[in-house]
């Protein structure tokens, strides 16, 4: 067995961007309007939980979207699809949102009117964890097949979020991924998260998520 | 149907990184040690990849791997354990190496007697493509349930590898997956790239990947 020498690369490109999210949050609260900032990898199935979620609010809460990609519009173009208010942000080649980025979809989107906007990230388990974009709460979906080590590997982001969705739970038959691996590792980091399972595609888990939303944009809307 | 509005957010943090990038590539010529980047969303399967190919080339060739992560030591571990020198780079938070990262990793490793080296960059579809890490040949994982709509998302990566491997193809029955529609949007990008079908975990489609990696070391070494 050969040995693992550890090397500490290091390069610092953060821009302090905490304050204006600050603000950004507080007009927020002014207007009653919840933000939830959602991150994952690529293909993890965000824009199809937002689907989902639309779905089970839809009819209790006014609800936005804006999709964060490096290019293209095919996400924004499937909520619209729903006949859900949409704004495609191409970051041009970035790899994650600020505060500033998120104002600037927000003022399209006309806040005042919507107690809900849901952020899809960039898909990235990186950088978007570093960048405060003005969320409310931050959401972050693990899939199965990616695998139960990711904890370990992408300590940030897991620590950074309030809530933690493992979709695709419908994979669980034929990937090789330990549910409670993931719960113990992650809870480890990040004590007071909220853990759901849930499957996009079959639905399994979701109203479970949806309620606890639900409660969250209430307390909010109301405080 | 709502109107999907397009707004383009950019900002430049980018450094330029070619100079050294190129002056490592020239050494690694002089010293007949063939570097081979590779990329991919988290979870795509590099580490199985990269220890598939190790058992196909072993007898062949002399490898090192340098695994870069935010954190964490796991994978360096794991290719430790099956023999071959490993070292692991610990970005502190950043989302990919740049070149001056690689040669501190180089330094560790001893090129000078390698064939080949890979490099499992961070997982990342973003930031590790706009990098030039000095590699020779770039390659990256595209694995079947993160969905066939990534080469529309993150057309850098695919228009920056030599070659793509569509990883765990033993999902395709349970998948919603058009192998065929990635490799029309992909060729679209970038028309000299190889693609891979292969499955790390049954070892189908490994041993091709593996033969034509084997050709671009001997054209490199021999060079």
């Amino acid at each position: 067995m050969s040995e693992v020498r550890i090397i500490e690369v290091k390069q610092n490109i953060l821009a302090n961007n905490n304050k204006q999210a600050g603000k950004l949050r507080e007009n927020l609260r002014q207007q009653k309007t919840f933000l939830l900032n959602l991150m994952s990898s690529p293909g993890s199935g965000k824009t199809s939980v937002i689907l989902g979620t639309i779905a089970l609010l839809r009819d209790k809460l006014s609800i936005g979207v804006m999709e964060a990609d490096i290019d293209s519009a095919v996400d924004a173009e499937k909520i619209a699809a729903v006949g859900i208010p949409a704004v495609q942000l191409r970051t041009g080649g970035l790899c994650h949102l600020d505060s500033s980025m998120t104002a600037q979809g927000l003022k399209e989107l006309n806040p005042a009117n919507l107690d809900l906007v849901i952020i899809e990230n960039v898909g990235n388990l990186v950088c978007p964890a570093e960048f405060d974009t003005g969320a409310v709460k931050n959401a972050m979906i693990l899939s199965v097949p990616e695998g139960d080590d990711k904890p370990l590997k992408y300590p940030l982001m897991f620590s950074t979020c309030d809530a933690l969705l493992i979709n695709k739970i419908d994979y669980l038959t034929i990937a090789d991924f330990d549910v409670e691996a993931v719960k113990k590792r992650v809870t480890a980091l990040n004590p007071d998260i909220k853990i759901f399972e849930v499957s996009a595609k079959t639905g399994q888990g979701m109203q479970v998520w949806a309620d606890w939303l639900y409660q969250e944009v209430l307390a909010w809307t109301r405080s």
